[in-house]
């Protein structure tokens, strides 16, 4: 699926990843009224985003649907996720379920099954959350990862596991030093460049890639250095303080490597002043275009 | 809410956890049989559930659900894992959801909403997965554990911390070594013993404690040294091949220190030639004695 991505970001000239983060407080006031159950913020949620989806669809390659905003909506809101996913692949568009999954080996092969691959009943497979790719944290090793890494080669799909975070925090662990010489972040980022070598595609890129923070520079250059096959999903641009100049560095000299993930800046763009005026859904299809020029600005053309 | 759980440790004279890893694949062929959807397969799943609950509640103090095994089966299988934790708790189960959760501030925010606080909707504040515990993974540090810690200390609640996994890679990256001369599940051990510092209660217990698995008895041991104020969740006993006496090192003189999950030794139990002429729950109810019996000759009486 990597290939697929990164064809779409050459066509459109766009390494933006939309994060559909939709938390029920960052819908209009108007479509808020009346609302108490998670039925209902679960259709509310769901019918923004789908308008979100038809306004942007044409100019972004992939969205990023954050699922810890529906699971907090029971499981109302994971039927939402469920339709938010379907409804982004029906428009064509790439859809990353940023779950951070992890656990053993038969279990991790449950979350596979949830996201990537199929669900057997009685000899019937059906497809639970259908995503194209899925974030994973490597903290167990290889085999939790195993699974998923089967499910994508079956089914033509890509995970992206945790290597450096955009939070504040992440050096408090991922920045401590090994006896080998090596940072946490940069033995994980090995790991991860390891567990995705059978599957390097036509463009130099495995799909097992890695998340790797706007909001930390200096680590993405190191990493981008070690991990020459490896695709990055970039959080942190934009309300967490990461720019384009800062996350340049994770893109090769093909302007490739990457995928750049911006939510508040986008669903809640109709906040912003800068688009006052604007529905939610135009003011999104506006901020997509502000944040493509920043970034072509920065990182230069994709697949030069 | 760790107090709460070795109160009834103590009572029962019980550290087992049932885990409720309930594969549809797992249920007896009777109940497997016409059916085809998630809809269906949840039902099935909620109600071998609950037969196995009954059965059990009066002699075990815990059940850990894992959601992988539900949330392969879509909404519908959440909507089981949902009525599963409100079933347990009404029968007065002391509920761990093992959802491995982990994500930046704001998100794990989400998280902790979701299984250990409350949902806001206009004013109205609802619980969506009502656990009275959550295992969660500290890779991406302090920043994505706060959110929890505060829910754990404003509801009574407690989490577990992945430090040393059971499956049989977990040294691929949990046994490399620090500059400091720990290893990093010790390094990891030494962040979750510090996050939980202001939380002991009165039995020298945090409410954040630690996943460390019973098939491991030389890191346990070292672990249950270095943190003398976390409580341990115990995963790969029976079907894993962790031991009684493998986990012994993991408690303390009172037999005191951790909880012991077994998932298919109970849930399956009813294929055993051991246990055969029972039904499913009968089964799980002799295999639940059998383990307490196993587990109080190995460490002794809890609580002396």
């Amino acid at each position: 699926m990597v290939d697929k991505l990164i064809e779409r970001i050459i066509e459109l000239q766009n390494p933006a990843c939309v994060g559909l983060d939709t938390d029920f407080n960052y819908l209009p006031e108007e479509m808020k009224r009346d609302v108490s159950t998670f039925e209902e913020v679960s259709e509310r949620i769901a019918e923004f985003n789908m308008n979100i989806i038809d306004k942007i669809s044409d100019i972004v390659p992939s969205v990023k649907v954050q699922v810890a905003y529906y699971e907090m909506y029971g499981h109302a809101g994971m039927q939402a996720f469920e339709y938010t996913l379907n409804y982004a692949r029906g428009r064509g568009l790439i859809v990353i379920a940023d779950c951070k999954r992890n656990d053993i080996g038969s279990t991790a092969g449950c979350y596979s099954k949830a996201y990537l691959g199929k669900t057997d009943i009685n000899g019937k497979k059906t497809r639970a959350f259908a995503a194209d790719m899925l974030t994973v944290n490597g903290y167990l090793g290889y085999d939790g990862i195993k699974p998923f890494i089967e499910d994508v080669t079956a089914h033509d799909k890509s995970i992206f596991a945790l290597v450096k975070t955009s939070n504040p925090s992440s050096g408090e662990f991922q920045n401590l030093k090994l006896e080998n010489g090596k940072f946490i972040y940069e033995q994980m980022g090995e790991l991860v460049q390891e567990w995705g070598k059978t599957t390097v595609g036509k463009y130099g890129y495995s799909e097992v890639g890695a998340v790797v923070g706007a909001t930390h520079p200096e680590e993405a250059a190191r990493l981008r250095k070690q991990m020459p096959n490896t695709f990055f999903l970039i959080p942190g641009y934009g309300a967490q303080g990461g720019s384009a100049e800062m996350l340049k560095v994770c893109f090769d000299k093909r302007g490739l490597g990457g995928v750049v993930n911006s939510s508040r800046g986008i669903i809640c763009a109709y906040k912003n002043p800068q688009y006052s005026g604007m529905t939610y859904s135009e003011a999104a299809r506006a901020a997509c275009i502000d944040m493509q020029q920043d970034l072509l600005g920065a990182i230069g053309k994709m697949g030069r």
